[in-house]
């Protein structure tokens, strides 16, 4: 048999545990669990890691736990911008929306971007557009309330602060961001990241999980990556592309080349955060210099992990 | 004395020598020559290598024969739509605008993300909100009209096509897009990208210009890049980053890391375009796969070069 493989996170952060009650850490790993078992029905079937990734990330965006898709957190000015991206490693084709509004899964969006268009990136009403010409599924602005996500910006909105994530405590950091790595039977990987960005943001705001080599690559010959972290900090560093070339150009491991990123070069610039990584072998890793990240994985021998902290 | 060097480009592609008339030559070297000494200057004076960057990627927004700023072509819709990014190699620092309408210089907006705020990447109205609470400078529709760009929209805009820049002849390919990099006395580099995008385009598409790691980078420890060319090419390719981490983790020089990325990487993904590079010694480098860049150059010894072709 081949080898298939898959990892997922729902964001990075302090999850501070006194604050999760046993209830919704419970929903938080079933919500993982369903995400991750999801995408590997669709390894195991033969499907492509490009749709594995998707159909992950799709049931993440579903899942109102998250923020990304339905239960993404609201802009400066009540509304969701939505921001995804995908990458196929097979021929580096990649696609992302940036700041998109009324997609339901912008993954698909992205997706579509990669499949059906000369380009790679599309961002605003013109994403819109694309969308709806090519039979996005769009939701009106109700479907995108929900009352914890409306309770976080009416403590933030007449302030000039933005939160990265949904906690309700604002010294806490949470990185909300979902997103998927798979390596399929063909030894294809795809990686997908999805997000609603920062509670309060505003200017349009941009961070890293749209931005191919910066938050999602994927790339055959490496490795496929998914983030979740301080965006601005793993935009200037370009952290996906920075472990493709370590493998590539320094022969790295994957563990070895995540390992100097993420507890080393992001840690010294002050670059919270963390990613799920994966390798033509199946190997998938995990790190994040956070309290804790939301992450699932079947590994090629089929065993399971879910977890949220160390 | 310290070592100080400044390379710029105007864009590349296909420039047809016979459509170039001589008055038409003559313009666009001297609109390079002007803008590589005002970044010049500011060198000689001190003048920091952002500074440089911004003021030379200024001077080609402002001339109206270039693809940025006064000058930028129409999209889809008959509007311009500007992106640009700048990052300076000391702190890894970087700013960008995607997709801004009515910013007479998009770099300037880009210096102040940069600068003055706590996020890298800004798109559409938000980020025309963010330029107009910090004194960025905005212009009315008809500041942007320009003749020729018109007509090549005239020509196009009933049609799904669209064109990499502008050219009178549809089966021409340029790639409109100004950049620059500097290495000042204290040894920092920077880069800087700006671009109006292609003719015709629809959906908010996003090229490579405004992308850190794709179309601008700049490390002190190892380059600045500004690239030009196929904008969906190069995101997917990181190009940027690429010649970067040759460097760092090869130790290729940056001619050996330009001609890979360039003349075959590129080229095998059909990739056109080209790049002006730099790095910590002020060597430069001004790649391109394509028939022509406009390009400038200024070395550590003060010698001059203004070229279109190679």
């Amino acid at each position: 048999m081949k080898k298939i493989a898959i990892a997922i996170h729902g964001g990075a952060g302090t999850i501070a545990p006194h604050l999760l009650t046993t209830e919704l850490e419970k929903a938080y790993l079933k919500g993982l669990e369903d995400a991750l078992k999801q995408g590997y029905e669709t390894l195991k079937n033969n499907g492509s890691a490009t749709n594995a990734v998707a159909i992950a990330v799709m049931c993440l965006e579903d899942n109102p736990l998250f923020n990304a898709g339905k239960g993404a957190v609201f802009n400066h000015i009540g509304g969701h911008e939505l921001d995804a991206a995908i990458m196929q490693g097979i021929d580096l084709k990649a696609g992302a929306a940036c700041g998109v509004t009324g997609i339901k899964n912008p993954v698909l969006l992205a997706k579509a971007i990669m499949e059906k268009s000369e380009h790679v990136m599309m961002a605003g009403n013109g994403a819109f557009e694309f969308a709806r010409q090519n039979g996005i599924v769009i939701e009106d602005e109700a479907y995108f309330y929900t009352e914890h996500r409306y309770k976080q910006w009416q403590d933030l909105k007449d302030s000039e602060n933005f939160q990265l994530d949904h906690s309700e405590v604002k010294s806490e950091k949470k990185f909300g961001t979902v997103g998927a790595v798979a390596l399929d039977e063909q030894g294809n990987m795809a990686a997908a990241t999805s997000t609603g960005g920062m509670t309060n943001k505003k200017f349009g705001r941009i961070g890293d999980s749209p931005v191919i080599g910066a938050g999602t690559y994927a790339n055959n010959a490496t490795c496929a990556i998914s983030c979740t972290g301080h965006g601005e900090l793993f935009l200037r560093s370009v952290v996906a592309y920075d472990i493709s070339c370590l493998m590539e150009y320094k022969n790295f491991t994957l563990k070895q080349a995540c390992d100097l990123v993420v507890y080393d070069k992001l840690v010294k610039i002050g670059g919270e955060g963390g990613l799920v990584a994966l390798d033509a072998k199946g190997d998938i890793e995990m790190p994040f210099n956070s309290e804790g990240m939301y992450r699932a994985k079947i590994n090629i021998n089929g065993d399971i992990e879910v977890k949220i902290y160390k």
